[in-house]
């Protein structure tokens, strides 16, 4: 099955009021920690996987990049990337990232922002990247930490008065489906291990070149002291890999 | 500080006891896994740090190595090794794992198992590992999962029946010490992040070449069904590396 909530109009509506919507990549708290991992993009091909509202395809031109093909299965996501994130050198295409197919070595840099775990068939879309990518090319990619997917509920334990405990983890090597609430509307996603993630990627030839598991900035902290939070359990994976 | 528990007698008395320290390897439920990470042994010269009673030195005589050197801070570990595992080709050395030095480039095997998470200088200890091995030699280890030991208390959340409920994820983010019960005994961890695992070692210069998170076997599945709930959550992390 191949998930595309974001065509349900009251999960889209919600989704575009989220900060990373609304604003863009700086609405996006692990983004300051993503951009580093990225290669210089001046003169390169691009592939966005997922590419939503256009973000980061608008990121990728103004930061030198000749081409980029941004895709995403949802129609309402590319109708307003077009509107507010069309610039010369993007092309957005309606398609599943499962259904993509390009000529061998296209792209010198393949992105994926928060997607790979709505995808059941990791395994062969690795190795479909790996075969879009130029020799040297970067496969650059966040997606939602096995820590959080593990459970299910994606939601803290809380005592009697409210109060966050700690986060639960079970059925960790129970890979698979996982129905979870986001933006309070029940979204499929699929778990898998980190050793998982990190096994399909040598398994099809990259080399592992950054792993990290973003926490808010400092400047972040001060302005919003919830997030401190976020320092309790790990939230997302991104990880860098090069052909 | 250096942790040296196994030199404490009530500690080392429960530890002797326990199913890796009776039956060797075959009494160890990841060795199963971990084994198939090791490269070919044949010729090579091979460091153990913390290598306990000296079963992975046996092993690694009995399948071929040259010479092998087991370190580790306890003595009384080192007197059992020298009693129950003393071959031709090994030799042990009571030092601890931060102050061992050897020449640039000594060995083709570096192993550890289950030590590093006693260890508070762990990018120190990894810049001379890479310093020790030859090039293209590899090192293989194991630590607890940093999923394990993150919260601190290292149990399970059970309920009012006394079952087990789920493994509790809290202070992720805060790496360092952890003050942990470990066969009724308090014993001092160090926990860090899985980024921080193997940043340290893509910084050192290593070469990641596969992660894995293990589980028991069908056969320990069918013969200890309580081990079950190993799928539950992840509580080891095998590593190997190349230089």
């Amino acid at each position: 099955m191949k998930e595309n909530k974001y065509d349900d109009p009251a999960f889209f509506e919600q989704y575009g009021k989220m900060n990373r919507s609304q604003k863009g990549l700086e609405g996006a708290g692990e983004w300051y920690v993503l951009k580093t991992m990225l290669p210089d993009l001046r003169g390169k091909d691009v592939l966005d996987l997922g590419c939503g509202f256009g973000w980061h395809c608008k990121y990728a031109i103004e930061n030198g990049a000749k081409s980029v093909i941004g895709i995403d299965i949802s129609e309402k996501m590319l109708e307003k990337a077009k509107q507010i994130n069309s610039l010369d050198g993007i092309k957005y295409d309606n398609v599943a990232l499962e259904d993509a197919t390009y000529p061998t070595e296209t792209f010198d840099v393949v992105f994926s922002s928060l997607t790979f775990h709505y995808i059941q068939l990791f395994e062969k879309l690795i190795q479909n990247i790996y075969q879009f990518l130029k020799p040297g090319g970067y496969l650059v990619f966040s997606v939602e930490h096995p820590v959080f997917t593990a459970e299910g509920k994606q939601d803290w334990v809380y005592d009697e008065a409210g109060e966050k405990l700690y986060w639960p983890v079970d059925d960790y090597f129970k890979e698979g489906k996982r129905d979870t609430e986001f933006l309070g509307e029940k979204v499929l996603k699929y778990h898998r291990t980190l050793s998982t993630y990190l096994n399909v990627l040598l398994k099809a030839g990259f080399k592992v070149t950054e792993i990290k598991e973003p926490i808010p900035s400092e400047k972040m902290l001060q302005d919003f002291p919830e997030m401190k939070e976020e320092l309790r359990r790990p939230m997302m994976l991104l990880i860098s890999v090069q052909k």
